[in-house]
């Protein structure tokens, strides 16, 4: 595969995150248009909405009246090859130029692209859990006996995940010091970042009927890069013993393109060897990660950015496709617009770690910022900013940026 | 508060659950009439939907045009108190009989009363957490240091949120038995219940708002009976370190009748005493639980059932209103049709435990049902039932029925 040209010009440059190879898709407003869908090819966003009701998207269905992608998620695997087949056809070199069904992404402002349902969040990242098992339980213990036979996860809450820009209010909760008699109750002190993949799936399984590992990554839709920020003093009174709540709970921050699985598709790899086999309900068909270049930014108010970490999505130990399958093993209704978290993504190297957790250990190794301002965890106004691509054969498939900016706790109401 | 007299006759018994100081909010359906909103007054279901749109309820707004009670649930207390206000006139003694509007409960199918936007769990009994963290993790380590801060809970699965009569399918999973080499695969050996209270949750807050605990009793619309099904043996080699998945994700179920908050109140009562006092963004500014009787029965298949324990709300330790300004203090958004299980109620005596966990104590001291079948766990074509009811002067607040049968496991897929 090599870039694929279109017919706006942006769009053909091996540095855009948005050839016509990607097509990614999201949901868009300016100040003349209401929200509605809309797919990123260069720096440009090609209107959807307006192309079906203009006659020139037209699969036999309605799919763009609502602002969500969710009607073409819930539809069959045919309905999403065929979106996208047509759309490269439209917006191919060659093709009739339709200038008016375009709008600068520097005019749009991004919405959600799609409806969460649930929001499940993955611990499937090796070296993410055993430094952070080093450090809670001490490397003896670091990794729960458990997690090298299935992918460990919780249910988090869907209704606080954001799009990128949304800012992120520092949230309040209860904390125990080691050495207090009491816990206090204030806003948190360790606030933190996990960088992360979010798997959305389309398809659904009736409640009680589980999926394999191939029809689980049938399902799935499409990826989106994920923040799941993280209160890590809450966290740590709180999760004994039935996991994270509230140290979860207030916020989860997504990229604003839904990139599909089609455009993801040359960079297909395995996970890695495993220590111990995986039983049969878990074996992968087939490679089902991805190779994605993933970097994290910290930009204190008014600074610039400065990259505090990079590492990549094939460092992962279990794919979205198996984690989904584990996901509905008892029989659990996976739906339309469920969001799938990844796990913290940190790779060997201190440089590849996915949170302040890691990068600082527990706040003990501070790092120091480009502009000179130090850090443990993050700080109101602080911006954290995650970055993504597929490195392909002269172009990438981009994600753009999943940011968001810390704002002060909110008084709590007497 | 006395019975207050319907012209619906078999409203004014002392034994029904349905009088008209109840009133309670379902959906129903017939061989005749599509799913609807309802209320249950007698051996009765007044059909509102026809009700309004006969022109007999009109508050200003169109509150049942679909079947589900989500929309009078996202209205304020205010428009909660007139619908009440005004239900109490039309059925009252000496109105106007509207014996078209009124439909046999014995004809009618139940579906689910409200579409569940999230569903959260909670483990606030301490009966029950003294139990299972005795059985878990031995008697001086039984409750965890944080529990009696704060009550401690996780988000669980909405989308296996099932009404009473919904058969449900034994879970597959993964376990591992303490002396195995590997675990193995298989339908869940251990299957439980928990007997629990669901509280539904009308009003929101916004993102990034904490609320009190006046506000959180505010913003409860009503409750219903609980069963959070629960594979033991799953939940054994899940849970660390981040809590409960598959063991509980497979199917909740609930009653059908949502038992408004208004019919309730003159059962309020106070949270028991504290060893530790709470943080003040916890304390209670009134009596926030209540009293209502609570039963468990069992029946394999066609067996009589065998009530295998009595207790009642009044037992837990934190009040739904408590737990939900739990669940807002990191600014987690709480949503119009969020659910609250309140966690297992078990009573002090071994007669009072809502699990068959605490029961059996693990398996190691099998129950004898009247039938003469001996259980230790849930069997294949079991049926077991929650009823619970609040006792008046010579009146009860009934919640009626949530049963549910086991189905064999389902093959795994190939």
């Amino acid at each position: 595969m090599t870039l694929l040209k279109s017919w706006v010009e942006s769009a053909n440059s091996a540095d855009t995150l948005f050839p016509l190879n990607n097509l990614p898709y999201g949901v868009f407003s300016t100040p003349d248009l209401a929200p509605r869908c809309g797919v990123a090819i260069g720096d440009m966003i090609f209107d959807v909405h307006r192309a079906e009701i203009d006659g020139f998207i037209d699969l036999g269905t309605s799919l763009f009246a609502a602002p969500s992608w969710n009607a073409v998620m819930g539809h069959s695997p045919r309905i999403w090859d065929a979106l996208r087949t047509r759309l490269m056809e439209l917006l191919a070199e060659g093709a009739a130029t339709m200038p008016d069904t375009l709008v600068a992404q520097a005019d749009a402002v991004m919405h959600m692209p799609f409806n969460v349902a649930e929001f499940t969040d993955f611990y499937a990242g090796k070296h993410h859990a055993t430094n952070v098992g080093t450090m809670f339980r001490g490397p003896d213990n670091a990794l729960p006996p458990n997690w090298l036979h299935i992918p460990i996860g919780y249910n988090g809450r869907a209704s606080t995940v954001v799009v990128s820009g949304t800012d992120i209010v520092r949230p309040n909760g209860q904390t125990k010091a080691p050495d207090a008699q009491m816990p206090s109750f204030g806003p948190c002190k360790r606030l933190d970042i996990e960088l992360e993949m979010g798997a959305i799936v389309g398809g659904a399984n009736t409640m009680g009927d589980p999926v394999s590992v191939q029809q689980a990554d049938d399902m799935i839709f499409g990826y989106v890069l994920l923040n799941d920020w993280s209160a890590r003093d809450i966290q740590a009174w709180e999760y004994q013993p039935l996991g994270p709540f509230q140290a979860k709970a207030f916020a989860t921050s997504i990229s604003p393109w839904i990139v599909t699985k089609a455009a993801l598709d040359p960079f297909r790899t395995s996970t890695p060897a495993r220590e111990k086999d995986l039983l049969p309900h878990l074996h992968e068909p087939g490679p089902m990660l991805y190779d994605i270049d993933l970097e994290v930014t910290m930009a204190p108010a008014g600074q610039p950015e400065t990259t505090i970490a990079r590492t990549n999505y094939n460092q992962m130990y279990y794919s979205a496709a198996q984690q989904l399958a584990h996901h509905a093993t008892s029989g659990c209704a996976m739906n339309t617009g469920d969001l799938i978290g990844s796990g913290t993504i940190s790779g060997p190297e201190k440089s590849q770690r996915g949170s302040l957790l890691e990068l600082t250990w527990g706040g003990k190794e501070p790092m120091t910022l480009d502009s000179g301002e130090i850090r443990s965890f993050i700080e109101d106004g602080d911006t954290l900013t995650l970055r993504g691509a597929a490195l392909g054969d002269g172009y990438k498939i981009g994600f753009g940026m999943c940011s968001g900016t810390i704002q002060p706790a909110r008084k709590f109401p007497k």
